[in-house]
């Protein structure tokens, strides 16, 4: 839900952008061009990169981000695949992180040359749900992409630059496979985190996560950390199990759908303390409330698909609680990204394949046929 | 699940059953005859008082208890309504306290002549559940009445009496006023304080209780005591919504099911933080996330009825929470207990009809018909 003053910016993005640029760290032959290349969604399979009027600021909150580093997320797979309504012409990708080009008169926090992190929504900062530290309802928050600035692009505006960018240090640069260590916070590690904190993982505790994609394996390594003594991970793809072996996992299970259940029951003694659903459909939320504890809690983080059929006999009978949702990703990135400057996480690994923004329509390919579990993009 | 000696009891209840009766505290000439009356479970609306064989000590962990006073359950009215499966010839009752006749060689803490109450529920003290608090998974655990020992009888058979009972100092003896107030926390008291504790009632937050039955009012009596600042209950009975006002209710909404939605949203600004569930039906749960603020959390208690379906795109977009179920009675009794005792707590307005023990059958045709919200039975 914007403000008034958002929604006349948006309206009137064309007419207002002003071409007053400030000169560049580097890439600057695209700026004199007045364009810059973005992927953007033209129907079911079809993303293009294309030539687009280049970013700017729009409000006196915003700042430009050259991007740096940007992924493809198992959510871009929706509209990709025809199954979420997204108009042609639209730009996508919501996880990125680059250099700060440009800053609006009422910045703050920001520096023209910061390098920046950025959550896959952005926030005000200021209302009720982001003080609480629950910046995916925010008021006037939004995703990148689906209508607003996408993030698989050279550049972007960035809306509420202080509320939504977290500053990375500047000894970051030239270590690679660091800055790969980071840009899953922008999203799928705050989801596996989120799905973590929301089933309540505590030390000694134990865990089951339903999923092998890319949240599953961060919500294996965010229970890892959080000190679950158990983590059984279900999933099929073998190379993805090895992966949730290296991130912390102590058991696997293979088997599928209600097959599943009674060896997570027979290994457990009667259930997990903490289900970490990753995947969202309604099969497999109804297995996360039948594989808990009395007393446990379902921590779902796939965004739902089907019925919304759930097991209430169950959560009543045994007191299991489920939680979760959008992750609060703006809130959870300084404890996460002080963990992996420290080197105490690193969900890099996820990130199996690299693309240009050129190659971008393969990367989704890739995704789609599952032969990456997440694709990392480099404009 | 009851360990294989507690079956075993079961089975040979009549054969092992003990005549070494001590002297009682009174009611002495029901015992020479060996026989108590009890309410037992003859067909849907036939609740009959019954002389069953007398209450004695079956395992070394068992009191025998002198009723003094029970209550009749809105979860009696579904055995009583036809719609729970239950057999003909058992007993009925799950909410009762009373005098302690005798006691089981291994039993410690209760002593003959106390004045003990029980939870809805017996549990063993002594497992997994029990020692974490949730008493109503006890893994040998169980629900007066439902082929136990019932509640509404003269006397019962008092299963793990050291863990399942709870001593009531001998200064409330002739305080009706007092004795009254305790009642309810054996089950709706409980009840109502596990759908505020599991919604996460704070200071100063702003609750929607969702009916006006004993349940709902307890709930409203729990979030009060909890310090809730907006507490705005959803019913439809004028006297029972003038009830919920005296247990601290600041707003009464008398709208139907959908219609009620808006108003609520409207009244909170965007919902409530917590949202206390104590119907149970389909469409009081949709309603109960649809009312969720944000980040709020659905405590729900009322015995989930219909398909299951719940909102969980709204869960999910707006990280709305879903926990409750049967309340732990016997971990929250020593809290309640103490605070009735300090005079800080009163369900007792919720008790609006006393019966006899004889009359119990139109005590349960006052409930049926909504005559009464709960009918207490004097043995």
């Amino acid at each position: 839900m914007a403000c008034k003053h958002e929604e006349r910016c948006d309206r009137a993005r064309h007419i207002h952008r002003s071409y007053d640029i400030q000169p560049l760290r580097g890439g600057d032959h695209k700026k004199k061009e007045k364009i810059l290349r973005a992927a953007v969604f033209r129907g079911a399979f079809a993303i293009q990169v294309e030539q687009i009027p280049d970013a700017t600021i729009l409000a006196p909150t915003d700042a430009v981000v050259q991007i740096t580093h940007a992924c493809i997320c198992g959510t871009d797979l929706w509209p990709y695949r025809g199954q979420t309504p997204y108009q042609s012409g639209w730009q996508i990708g919501h996880e990125w992180m680059g250099i700060v080009e440009e800053i609006g008169s009422e910045v703050r926090t920001i520096k023209r040359g910061d390098r920046v992190i950025a959550p896959y929504d952005f926030c005000d900062g200021t209302c009720e749900f982001c003080r609480k530290g629950l910046d995916s309802a925010c008021l006037q928050g939004g995703l990148w992409g689906f209508g607003h600035e996408g993030g698989q692009a050279e550049a972007i505006r960035a809306r509420f630059a202080d509320a939504t960018l977290v500053v990375v240090p500047p000894s970051v640069e030239g270590d690679e496979a660091l800055l790969k260590a980071l840009l899953p916070l922008t999203d799928v590690m705050a989801a596996g985190h989120h799905a973590a904190v929301s089933a309540g993982v505590r030390p000694g505790g134990s865990v089951v996560v339903i999923g092998d994609g890319a949240v599953g394996l961060c919500g294996t390594l965010a229970a890892h950390r959080l000190g679950a003594e158990r983590i059984i991970v279900l999933g099929h793809q073998p190379l993805r199990l090895a992966l949730a072996r290296q991130f912390g996992a102590t058991d696997v299970v293979t088997s599928r759908g209600e097959q599943a259940l009674p060896q997570v029951i027979e290994m457990t003694r009667g259930g997990a303390d903490a289900i970490l659903e990753c995947v969202g459909t309604e099969e497999t939320i109804n297995l996360a409330v039948n594989m808990a504890r009395p007393g446990g809690t379902v921590g779902f983080v796939g965004a739902p698909h089907g019925s919304g059929q759930v097991p209430l006999g169950r959560m009543f009978s045994s007191n299991i609680g489920v939680r979760g949702g959008l992750a609060p990703a703006r809130a959870y990135l300084p404890e996460l990204l002080a963990e992996v400057l420290a080197g105490r996480l690193d969900p890099s690994p996820v990130l199996d394949a690299t693309v240009s923004l050129a190659e971008v329509a393969s990367g989704y390919a890739a995704m789609d046929q599952r032969q990456a579990i997440k694709v990392m993009v480099r404009p």
